[in-house]
């Protein structure tokens, strides 16, 4: 894509009423629009993360048997009454509107209970399960407080997903496959590394629960991690008693901020049993479906990639998820270098490889760096006066402060690679 | 996709409350599921329609210049206050909830408003238009009686655009490029020889506005086709002054039942004005930016496409949208014949084609041919002994009665054509 024709304008100061690092870059990169306090606009560069990490996701829970729906945000209220979840004080999140009527409706925040009424058309038998059914879709969360940028959205796009099983056995066996497909798309976008699969309290149906929490100075939680184990445990689960159970000692734990990026919840016939959703078993006794439910907040992602990843300038993208793979200047006016710089973006494109063209010629060199280095794309490259003289094109990751000329056909390589 | 792997099950009946055809077909098919009246969930087979569209419609607004961004549905107040919208008597489809310190806010029930505060911040120089920003969105109305199916929701995806532009000439020549990229979707779709461009009453910035009217004996509106012209007029132009403006003689008109499928605006300064949203011309001069707007529902064209394409055997699907361009379907038991299919399913998957297998075997040759009628995939391929004697596979459209075998071979050389 070629720069000028992008609309966004970067900027140079963030908003004043902006306190988290996340959105004062993604503000001043053109990544996102604030409409209220945790409440923003995806603009077309934040947009293309979003739709990576998407893909990212999707693939992951396609290959775990996972099948893709897209439920309402506006929410039934009979069937939350059914659950014991309509209750302000049960779910203090809670956005309510009211139809023409006046009946009071609500905006989903999370989907246990319309998933759970939905699939009662859809599992008679053990024979139509085990199903797992997520979709990427609109949370509204009436938040006290939103001060952190897009990690914690008033309005968040979330994948969320949904296990129906026969027994708790085959959820345990899905629930291993799906604490290792969260893995790799942690891994798959550069955060794996710090991210830690977190013991945290569980419920009337298991012994925890557990959190993916990605170690971060700016988090809002605490966990413990034991480096050796490559585990950690959260506040909830600091009892001498419960770490002896896991097997940690107290001893090897270190205390770090985390920022939650995932969680993942055995639910029993928590949901199954006040909605309804049975199924017969193979000697025809009917039983509750046991649920499972796993959420990955698709802006908290992108925030805390932005969050631990950026340095002084800018943004890092990881490659998975930039919006671009290369960020090519041109530098002067000059016609022959303006032309050679369009011929390298039109081969480069026509190998496939995601091409942000910064081509204005009203730009000063300088600012096209600063301003590169604020979006954070994986490759600059640079063609100039200078460049071509000196045979061919500059080229410079992100990461890195070296730079080196390469000729087009050895970039070409070079990025196919 | 095998069948046996899809969680959704066909339904004999629609359910008692549905009224319109497009609700009943796709709820009996298992493409979307009923929450409230007027807010439905898609399905698998549903989002795959949907997803479909999507792409279309993306392909159509880049190829006129067209940036995506996506903007959220919680509303300020505050912009809406300042165009005089916030008010439930100027837009009487506002759902309005409350933010924990009581502030009252609302879900979007289309973006002027938004989109042009968020432009402030990237345009302030002619250099800077035009543009033309598009979003796939979900939209709220407080529909009083929402009883037409996906076709008035009170919760639905809209493809929203708008225009920025220096002036109303430069306006005006957009306006005509997306009346042939709208007409290019319903071209694409199946129902553009039923769609016409429909004069209606303008406002205070153009002589009409315009809709695209689909007829259909559903519809809600009536529209005066003059099919000479291709064009239409609805019930507001229709004064003999008007109708003389346009050149249409009222003898040529033929009144007809039809459903919006579209909108289009020529806003002028309506929204720039209000929200402050100006330029600086070539003069240095200040100047408000020139708006319009072009909406279609996505939920309102798939709902469109199943009134007028189905038939007493269920939905016709156009390739285009189509979930999957063929349905295979296995008959018997017999293991020669099952591994046939399965040989015949991996061929054609590797060859790119969208398959959904029918490789359940507790399934009758009967339940499953109307079953495969009601979901309305264009091809459907039949493998059974028969048809393996016979030297292949049993090929038939679904808006044809006679079926062919044809061999594997030319099966592949008949689809990739």
């Amino acid at each position: 894509m070629k720069q000028s024709k992008l609309f966004t304008r970067t900027r140079k100061e963030a908003p004043s009423d902006e306190v988290s690092r996340n959105a004062k870059l993604l503000i001043r990169g053109g990544f996102i629009h604030k409409e209220m306090a945790g409440v923003y606009d995806y603009l077309p560069l934040g947009l293309r993360v979003i739709e990576k990490l998407k893909n990212i996701i999707r693939e992951e829970m396609n290959a775990i048997g996972g099948e893709e729906v897209s439920l309402s945000a506006l929410q039934d209220p009979e069937i939350w009454k059914a659950s014991g979840r309509w209750d302000d004080k049960k779910i203090d999140v809670w956005f309510k509107t009211k139809l023409k009527n006046d009946t009071e409706i609500g905006l989903g925040c999370t989907h246990e209970e319309p998933m759970a009424r939905m699939m009662k058309e859809h599992i008679s038998s053990y024979r139509d399960l085990p199903r797992y059914i997520y979709q990427f879709q609109t949370k509204f969360r009436n938040e006290l407080r939103a001060k952190s940028g897009i990690m914690r959205g008033r309005e968040f796009l979330m994948k969320d997903m949904y296990s129906f099983n026969v027994s708790q056995n085959e959820l345990d066996t899905f629930y291993e496959q799906l604490i290792r497909a969260y893995k790799n798309v942690y891994d798959k976008i550069g955060i794996g590394d710090r991210t830690y699969l977190t013991f945290a309290s569980g419920g009337m149906f298991s012994k925890f629960s557990h959190e993916f929490q990605t170690v971060c100075d700016v988090g809002e939680d605490y966990i413990y991690i034991d480096k050796k184990k490559n585990i950690a445990v959260n506040d909830e689960v600091m009892q001498d008693e419960i770490l002896k159970d896991l097997g940690i000692d107290r001893n090897d734990l270190v205390k770090e901020k985390s920022i939650e990026v995932g969680n993942i919840f055995k639910y029993g016939n928590r949901y199954s049993t006040p909605l309804g959703l049975v199924f017969k078993d193979e000697n025809g006794e009917e039983k509750p479906v046991i649920m499972g439910a796993y959420g990955i907040g698709l802006g908290r992602l992108m925030g805390t990639v932005v969050e631990v990843l950026s340095d002084e300038r800018g943004i890092v993208w990881p490659e998975s998820i930039a919006p671009f793979v290369v960020h090519l200047l041109v530098l002067g006016k000059d016609e022959t270098v303006l032309k050679e710089a369009e011929k390298i973006y039109d081969k480069l494109s026509a190998s496939g490889i995601e091409v942000l063209f910064d081509d204005r010629i009203d730009v000063s060199a300088g600012e096209k760096f600063t301003e590169a280095d604020l979006l954070g794309i994986p490759y600059r490259l640079v063609v100039s006066e200078r460049s071509l003289e000196e045979g061919g094109i500059e080229i410079k990751k992100r990461t890195e402060d070296k730079n080196k000329i390469v000729s087009l056909e050895n970039l070409l390589k070079l990025l196919a690679s």
